[in-house]
């Protein structure tokens, strides 16, 4: 008499999504933005919200802000589908198109949940692993590839030199993606499903709009290109999407749109794509409050895009003044964030130290290929100058001369 | 080359959940609370959604919000799992347990959505007709069953005296629970999975906190115990959950917490059976606006429970009242809600008649069983006149002589 028995075994051996979040001053640790929704718009939604009875359900399919997701986004509205952050929306995809056994592609290192929601539906993984590559530098070092010994050996095992069109000026080192090796598995596997978040969390790579459309041109298989960070990379392959009906898009307004706190995402796709997703949906999914919120983040574009610009802005002047810090590696990164490698000092202890400073980032030791990373969000600029400083201290502190990077 | 094909076929087959939502000024069509959460509530509510940064994460755990839930429901906090209302706990739930033949008992009629999300997991639902009893009523006329011809037919069919613990005062007929039924149809087919909605939707039936215990002890399998709208009848089978851990029990805060507009639900079980289920649930899953407008609603306990006493009352008072109006036949209910079966008139002409004169019932005509029948939320008082006023003018309309209840 085990109740726990009726669970699915694929189920019963997972371990849940679980994520630790140190509480610290600065926190560069979940890709937020660091600067608020303005604040008169949050006194907009307020109003609206005090002005209506909470006792009523939300609207069904709120028509206004699909409208005016499809003037955002330049999509059709009968091709967007609302999730409760695009978590829900990739969630229902999932569950219309996934049953045991069924195959879906994804790369790796990448967020982890596509992972955990093909797994509970019975599918399985394909995994495709990253390449990283050296870059021309700043200094006109080009191709150049370094080992620097066993530590780094997932990572140099498949180093390639990257095409010139990959990194910006300032960048040594970029995890890419292979799209020769994409197709290869999905032509083996025969993956009805493949899913590539571009830019990549946590290593920050995009999948070019010429890759997305031969990935979309091999078949008919689903091509889902999660774009949650796609606003810093001034790039997205929606215009795609009138060409290629196996193309589905995810949106995000948790990162450049500051709404991370109130849980509002969409998927972007063909109207009959949609259609059966939605039915997988839950009524009711996006609250009332929440709908408004998007709203109210929809018409402060401006401001958020003026955000925007600056966090590039710094997560370029960070990268460049690593690129000087001896005793870890930065990788070039299109999205809000970065990874780091720590090259000698011990990733724990130097995230630790860091910690006790009063500046927390992510632990990503734990993702493959990335024993020794730690991925950091670009915030403010006093954060980023509080991370720099704490990253130096938490170096020095590992004992480590800073002059070779070694211990 | 159709990315359709692709689409699970059982998912194809199926039409989404969609529910015609007319609007009229006297709304009773949704089982929502008429009365809001208290004004100074929601000012609390907002003012903290002022003070927070929207921009960062909601608490991945909620402790607080998950302590008070369980001092609210008596239960431990480690056996809560919050959801983006019920429907996304009971998601979940099914995520964990239901794969391609997977069988789940429900009785029917029963909420919609059930079926729907066990079909998309591939699973097979085994259905349990309920059965009608006619009552005693007030004038002493017990265990009366009439038989109005073929339009009743399949009520008819299966109707049977109830036992005398199952009605109210005034109640004429009532729909119940074939508890022997069900514990036969789980035992034929092994289903893993029971759910039953207590107080049902759209019945208002209640299963017996005895009958849940016979269901709970004859085998292991899990038995889901949807208690949506467990306020209105006072009772509730939680304290069940410490001997029976294949319980679960699932909550919201949609109908008498008057908080459908923010969606918020729970359920309630295990905790070895939570940690399996919370392996399913999206992280953040509840945003940071309806977890404080949840913990703002149990402060608001007293206010909440007095629109609750005024609803059973008005329900009882409505019941009443119908009980003397030819041509319709009220169902008893626990619930904020009642069926009305159309006896002559078309109940479509019915609905029809009353949206024209500002009132909004629900259109059940395609739910098994409920050829005939509306569905009607329990309102303030004076929407509960109009309902009665709008009910007497449509069945006048359909030109029926209101002394003999035949057109």
């Amino acid at each position: 008499m085990d109740p726990l028995r009726h669970v699915k075994p694929a189920v019963r051996g997972l371990a849940a999504y679980t994520v630790a979040l140190p509480k610290a001053p600065v926190k560069i640790n979940q890709n937020e933005n660091p600067w608020d929704l303005p604040e008169a718009a949050k006194r907009r939604v307020v109003e609206k919200a005090l002005a209506r009875p909470w006792s009523r359900y939300p609207e069904l399919d709120p028509k206004e802000l699909l409208e005016a997701l499809a003037r955002h986004s330049g999509w059709r509205s009968d091709g967007i589908l609302l999730g409760n952050g695009s978590n829900e929306a990739i969630e229902a995809l999932l569950r219309v198109t996934v049953g045991p056994g069924t195959k879906v592609v994804i790369p790796e290192p990448t967020f982890t949940l596509y992972a955990l929601l093909t797994t509970i539906l019975g599918g399985k993984l394909v995994r495709v692993p990253m390449t990283v590559a050296e870059e021309a530098s700043d200094d006109g070092d080009v191709g150049r590839i370094d080992a620097r010994g066993p530590t780094r050996a997932p990572a140099v095992a498949s180093a390639r030199v990257g095409s010139g069109t990959m990194r910006p000026i300032h960048s040594r080192a970029g995890f890419r993606y292979e799209t020769d090796a994409l197709l290869a598995a999905r032509r083996a596997s025969g993956a009805p499903v493949t899913i590539v978040c571009s830019p990549n969390n946590p290593t920050g790579t995009s999948l070019e709009p010429g890759d997305v459309e031969r990935l979309c041109r091999d078949g008919d298989g689903l091509v889902v290109i999660d774009e949650a960070y796609h606003e810093f990379s001034g790039r997205t392959v929606v215009p795609l999407l009138e060409r290629h009906p196996n193309l589905i898009v995810l949106r995000t307004f948790s990162k450049a749109m500051s709404l991370a706190g109130l849980r509002v995402g969409y998927l972007l796709a063909s109207p009959g794509l949609v259609r059966e997703v939605n039915k997988a949906r839950l009524p009711y999914n996006v609250n009332f409050f929440s709908q408004a919120a998007a709203t109210a983040a929809l018409e402060e574009k401006d401001a958020l895009a003026a955000t925007v610009h600056r966090l590039v802005a710094e997560r370029e002047r960070l990268l460049a003044r690593l690129a000087d810090v001896p005793g870890v590696r930065a990788f070039a990164s299109d999205a809000n964030f970065f990874l780091i490698e720590c090259l000698a000092a011990a990733p724990k202890a130097v995230f630790a130290s860091m910690l006790r400073r009063g500046v927390v980032v992510r632990d990503v030791t734990s993702y493959p290929m990335l024993e020794r990373c730690l991925r950091v969000t670009v915030g403010t600029e006093a954060e980023n100058d509080a991370f720099l400083h704490a990253l130096g201290t938490a170096l020095t502190e590992s004992g480590m001369d800073l002059t070779t990077g070694r211990a």
